[in-house]
This record gives structure tokens, C-alpha cells and sequence, in this order.
């Protein structure tokens, strides 16, 4: 008979219920004991379903005593709390022995860890979700296989969008929210984005980040991928050094970006400035705010469209959000710009209960080999089961259960403060991730 | 006679030379002692000129002990080093009971010393340099005249920059560096800009910040005003509650606001993101990197006019600056664009030794009284000595040391975190600012 292990789950917020789902369905055959702590104690009670190897606890933030204990006792930690967070609970687990697993980048705090996981002889996964993670695991796959087949890599884009399943796809923007709606308002206004095409260095700042996105069908779909982050940090990442062309970026639905860069160019989706405002004044008087003031003699379709160069179709887009209407305003008094914005798209990009999501990724990878040019497309299109369950949901936490499941069953011969480039990881979590559906299709061609 | 005073003046950059000059020409008169200290011991030499009253002094960054005990046993304190440590300074200062000038703005850190000074009954008085400074002290002189006489303010505006005097005026952005280039590189890159017109907020992100700027016209030549920073936070600064319209920005010369739109649609003067960058690589190849891949076919010239929409005179600006030039590249092999960008600005626009820069500032103020309307505008305009006792040092330095100078005289009756808004202040600093030659001329017209 096995020895009873221990998983310690901190976190039970949005992304963590497929992953808790997954680890008590495999808790049984691996005799796992779940544990989910959470500020929240009813979400974590809701997200473990009375489940006989579940045990649901709260967490106070004001006593890491009790969190710190329950990690040294754990056999694993799955770390699902804001992602400043994550440095210190891994701290505390390599001086206990404990391996854990994070779905977040590694920042200058975990990197600085690694040494001493690797003294401890402790594995600290990271990035081991969807983007990061399922990414990192399918491309290194085919690049892995290009290389040995000894291809000449010349070309690699990879696209990653969180979306609305098709019959769930009621308004114009084609979105509704599966994630994080901070991180969506505030996507791309970190530092510019960087990528290589044809040779060339680019660098593209938050204003000019929705412009002009590439076309991309997957699955008889069109979707707008636009380049974000800092993609020149894969060359080294992923080994691609002489590669003339490598670019990652964002998937997102048809006429969505113009839409967007309209609310960049007016500077109402900024979180760096506070405004005021008075209770009653309008949304269509808040968004005045955001047009010059030579513009103040005209309407504020025809201002908005001065700053922006929006076509009707983007204007009916914001007017849709409600942003032009006089009748309603905000509640809020006091915030950025991105804050005011928040709440109103909250409400407007709701995923009902109703509701599905949608996951799609795209790479494509581009080779010389043996005096021909080779391409593979492989690409992931999977809808969510329903509004917990969503692909989002899945596709985080299925690839950190069965990295979990690896790592307690002794097959990831790793330590230190790891992400998933090796094939340690892919070899054994894409098989069993396409046995739970998440299939890639792959296409070829040769000139 | 006279006590024998001591003033202690921390920091001898280009900022402080007319500051220690116009200290040293009263110290006689005053029986001060006025010691400077700078980290460079050559640098505080030199501004301090052997004169018989002054004392230079090396600081050691890494041991703040010695320069504590040498606050401590000031009679005042005129801070002039980095913004950033100035509450540290006046945190020493104010235990011992001596009072403290900068010429900053008041952050939180400063802002959160201001009881512990009133209890000590010490006057730290900040923003009295040129802009802040000059500006507070020449505005509220008019906006309390204008209320004494029963005026209802309806609008002011203010602008203010450092520029090149006319004479040493030989490039076509009208511009030479006589402050500190990073922080002109990075202006308008902060919060969105605010401001308030014909009651109307409004605010203005970062990229379009130079787009659109207010002609002023000045002494017989035309300026452009681009409103910059937060100005609705002067309506309760400046007690303009009910007001219509309130703008402060910074003047340049004609035709800067456009090419400086090119650089910042371009995205080379962000200071978010790193870059690294072959030796031996062209100016215009790193510009090429700020175009889109989609212009990879068209001249650099062509898509930069893509991106930007500039006019010929803009692209010629960028060529002048070296920017499309296929011989020369950066040194630099690593850092932000703004940090590249800055390099190059560097010797582009240098203060030459035989070049003399120019202060001009200008408010409008329109009040309705007695059932007309009412408008005075305000301006100075100033040409600096020489490329050392510039404008922007006197302008900068005068206002303190007739400060250091009241106050050593008890002529100023205030005690705490102050910024010079009151009365007390103007009173005395504006006619001593006029006999050096600081004036403003004043025209007035009714409707």
C-alpha cells in the first residue's frame, strides 16, 4: 500500500477549481490528501465539495505561523495566491524540503532561490500553467523535435488568446472576462513589447500595442493576435539564437483591437493618474474627459473620433460598453482611469453562469532543413465545460495536477527553481493532457 | 554686531552655482559662514571660489554620521542634492531644531514631517526655486490682489521653461539642455496630465502629451505651451475653488512640441523597457526598431512619417539629431531608449561655454468684477550670465538664498512643511527678486 501524501493548496480563487477538481479525482488511486486554505473559508469549503480526501481551512493573512506550519508538514505546495506572494511561501518550503509548484513567472525574488533549492535538493516548478505553461511545453515539444532532426529554426510566433466559446459570443467585442479583469485592462502597458521579424529588433510602446494585429484563423475562426511582453527575452529562453524571426503575443476576437486601442488612445484605460469625480455626472461626460479640449465644440462621437481615427463600427463598440451614455455614470467617485473603466466592463463583459469560454493557442514554427523550408502550425482550440469549470480553469490547473501527480510519484528527476523548457516535463504532461482533451492539431508544409 | 551664522548648503551641481554666489555676496553683510558640501570636493571647491566666508567639503555617501553632526550644528540648511533625500535631511534638521530650504516639490515622506516640525517649531520651507517657486510666489501675489478687490477668478493659466537665449539659438528645436537632461527626456512620461477647461476636466495621457500645444507669444516671440503634471491639484492648492479653467504647462520653442510628439509616437524616449544593442550597429538602424515590421519595406524616412505622421520639418528635426544616420551609432550597448536617446541629446544639445540660456514664464489670469471681465498676464522673461550663472540657476537659486536670508533675519513668521503660497513670502521675495533684475511685466485689459 502507498504512503498517504499530503498536497497543500493555497489559493481557491477563480483558477484553482479545475485544478482542485483534478487533484481529488486522482487523490483516491494515489492516496493523496488535498488540503485548500484559502482567506476565503467558504470558497475553499465550495471548491472541495465535502470531498473525503479534501480538508478546507482559512487563512489569516495576519498569521503566517499557522501557513508556514502547514507547509512544512505538506509532501507538496500548490501556490495559487497573488503572485508576490509565491517568493515567500517557497522560501519557507525549501527550508522544509518541500517541493512546490507556482503557475506564475519567475521574478527576480524566486530566481534568487534557486541556489538554495538546489542545496535542499528541492524542485520549485513554475510557470507550469497555460501561458505560462502549456505554452512552454507544446513548443518545446516541436522545437526539440526540428532541432534534432537538425533543423534550422528561422521562424517562431506563438499566440495565446482567453476567450468566449462561439455560443456563448453575445456582444461586439467578442469577450467576456475568464481572467483576472485588472490584468486585462492594464495588458500592455508595462514596459513597450519586444520582438524579432526578419532580422530586426522591434519595439512597440503600450500606444501602439492594439494597432494593426495579425490575422489568425484557427479553427475555421479569424482572430487578432497582437504582440506583447518582452519576446526577445525567448531567444535565450527557448535557444533560438540566430532565429530571424520570433514573436509571442495575444489572441483576442475579431474587431476587438481597434476597439481597445481607441480606449488607449483617449488614455481612459491608464493607472497612473487619480481623477475625482462628482456623483450623477455621466459616462458620456466622464469620456469628455479624455478628448482634447479644442474638440469641446463638438459632439463626443465626433470627439472621440478626432483622437482616436475610430470608424463607426469602434464607436458603436464604446458606445455599446455604455461609455457615451448620459443617463448613467459612475458609482465610483474616486480612482484611475482603469478603475473607473474596471467596474464598467465588469458588468458588461460578465461571463454568465450560462456562459462558456474558450481557450485558443497558435505557434507556428518555421525551418530550413536539407535545402527545403519546412512549417508546422500546431495549434489548441478547447471550450470550457461551463462557468467554473472554464477552459481557463482547466488549462491552468490540469498541467499543475499532473505535475503534482509527476513530481509526488518521483518522475521529474529535477531541483531548484525550474520552468518547463526540458523535456522532463513535456514528454510526461502533454500525453496526459491531451488524454483529458487538450488536443494540439498540427499541419505541415514544405517548399 | 551681528551673531556670526552658519548656513550649510548640501549639494554644488549646475543647479546651485548662483545659489552659493548670491549666499557668499550677502554673507558680509549677514556675518555668515557658508559651508558647501558636495560628494565631488572639487566641484564644492569651485563653486565656493576661495571666498573667505565659504567652506567646501567632501561628503561620504556611505556615512551619513558626519553630515548629521554638521546639520545639526547649522543654523539653516539648503538641501540641493536629489529630491529623493530630502526627507532624510530635513528628518535630521528638525530634531535639531534648524530650518531647511529645497527647492522641491513636497512628497508624502516630506509631507508626513510636517508635525513633528511644528512641534519643534521649525520652518521647512520647499518649492522655492523657478518652477515651483517663482511661479507660487508672482501667482498668488496677482490671485489675492484680484480677491481683495472682490474678483470672482474664472480662469488661469501658467506656463513656464528653460530655453536657449535667442543669440546662442542655433538649431532647429530651439532647445539646449540647462537642466537635468533625464528629467527632460522623461517629461510628460509620468500620470496623465490634468487640467481643467470651461469646467470640463480633462486629462491627457503620456502620448499625446506635445500634441497640440497653446501658442504664447512672449517678449515678441512665439512659444508653444503644452500643459504637463497635475494641475487640477492647484485648485485646491491655490484656493481656486468654483474656477472654470486652470492649465500649467511648459513653454518651448516653436516647433519642439512636434518633433518631440515624432519621438515619443515613436516610443524611443520610454524608459520601461531595456534594449541591447550590437557595437557598430547605425542610428538609423536603432530608429528602424521603433517602426513597424509592416514598414520593413519602406525608407526609414517613410516609416517614421507612418507611425508618426510628421511633417518634413519634423523629419529633418530627427535627421539633425543624427538619428537617420548611417555611420554613427550608439555607444551605449545596453540600457532604456530614453537612456539611448539621452546620449545622443546630450551632445546634440549642449550648453556650449559661450552659450547663454533664457527663463521665461507667463500667467494669464481673467476675473469677472463689478460686472465686466477682467485679464491680466503676467511674464518674465530672462537671459541667463553664462553657460554657468544661467538663467535657470539664478532664477533657481536667487529665490532661496532671499529666503535663507529672511529667514535667518526672523522676517518670516511660519513654522512646519510650507510651500511659499502665503503672503509672507512674496512680500518679501518678489521685491528683492525684482532689484536682481528678476521682473515681471504686467497688461491688463477689461471687456
Amino acid at each position: 500500500m502507498k504512503p498517504r501524501q499530503t498536497i497543500l493548496v493555497l489559493g481557491a480563487g477563480r483558477s484553482s477549481s479545475s485544478l482542485i477538481q483534478e487533484l481529488l479525482n486522482r487523490s483516491e488511486s494515489n492516496q493523496w490528501q488535498v488540503m485548500v486554505g484559502d482567506v476565503d473559508l467558504q470558497l475553499a469549503q465550495l471548491k472541495c465539495g465535502g470531498h473525503l480526501r479534501s480538508e478546507a481551512f482559512g487563512i489569516d493573512p495576519s498569521n503566517d505561523a499557522v501557513r508556514d506550519q502547514r507547509i512544512a508538514s505538506a509532501d507538496l505546495v500548490i501556490s495559487m495566491v497573488p503572485p508576490f506572494l509565491h517568493p515567500a511561501i517557497a522560501s519557507v518550503a525549501i527550508e522544509a524540503g518541500v517541493p512546490v509548484i507556482t503557475p506564475s513567472y519567475v521574478g527576480p525574488e524566486m530566481a534568487a532561490l534557486h541556489e538554495r533549492a538546489v542545496e535542499q535538493g528541492v524542485l520549485v516548478l513554475n510557470e507550469i500553467g497555460l501561458d505560462p505553461g502549456i505554452d512552454h511545453l507544446s513548443a518545446m515539444q516541436i522545437l526539440d523535435r526540428v532541432r534534432e532532426e537538425g533543423g534550422e529554426m528561422l521562424a517562431f510566433e506563438s499566440y495565446c488568446g482567453g476567450l468566449i466559446a462561439p455560443d456563448s459570443d453575445n456582444n461586439p467585442w467578442h469577450y467576456k472576462f475568464s481572467w483576472n479583469p485588472r490584468n486585462v485592462v492594464l495588458a500592455g502597458q508595462g514596459g513597450s513589447a519586444t520582438y524579432l521579424e526578419d532580422g530586426q529588433d522591434r519595439l512597440v510602446p503600450p500606444h501602439r500595442v492594439f494597432q494593426n494585429p495579425r490575422k489568425i484563423e484557427v479553427n475555421g475562426t479569424v482572430f487578432e493576435g497582437y504582440a506583447n511582453r518582452d519576446s526577445l527575452a525567448y531567444i535565450e529562453k527557448y535557444g533560438l539564437t540566430g532565429i530571424k524571426t520570433l514573436i509571442r503575443g495575444t489572441l483576442r476576437g475579431e474587431g476587438f483591437c481597434d476597439g481597445w486601442d481607441a480606449l488607449v488612445q483617449l488614455g481612459c484605460v491608464r493607472d497612473h493618474v487619480q481623477m475625482t469625480w462628482e456623483a450623477g455626472a455621466s459616462w458620456a461626460n466622464w469620456l469628455r474627459s479624455f478628448t482634447p479640449a479644442s474638440e469641446g465644440g463638438n459632439s463626443l462621437k465626433e470627439a472621440v473620433r478626432a483622437v482616436t481615427g475610430a470608424s463607426d463600427e469602434v464607436l458603436s463598440r464604446l458606445e455599446w460598453l455604455g461609455l457615451m451614455d448620459d443617463d448613467h455614470g459612475p458609482e465610483r467617485l474616486q480612482g484611475t482611469p482603469a478603475e473607473f473603466i474596471q467596474d464598467l466592463l465588469e458588468a458588461k463583459w460578465r461571463l454568465e453562469s450560462d456562459d462558456r469560454d474558450m481557450i485558443v493557442m497558435w505557434h507556428r514554427f518555421q525551418y530550413a532543413l536539407n535545402g527545403m523550408k519546412h512549417e508546422i502550425i500546431s495549434s489548441l482550440y478547447l471550450e470550457g465545460r461551463d462557468s467554473m469549470y472554464t477552459a481557463m480553469s482547466d488549462t491552468v490547473g490540469w498541467p499543475m495536477a499532473l505535475a503534482a501527480e509527476a513530481m509526488l510519484q518521483g518522475r521529474i528527476d529535477r531541483v531548484g527553481v525550474d520552468v518547463p523548457l526540458h523535456r522532463d516535463y513535456y514528454e510526461w504532461l502533454l500525453p496526459g493532457l491531451e488524454a483529458m482533451g487538450v488536443r494540439f492539431e498540427e499541419s505541415h508544409r514544405s517548399w
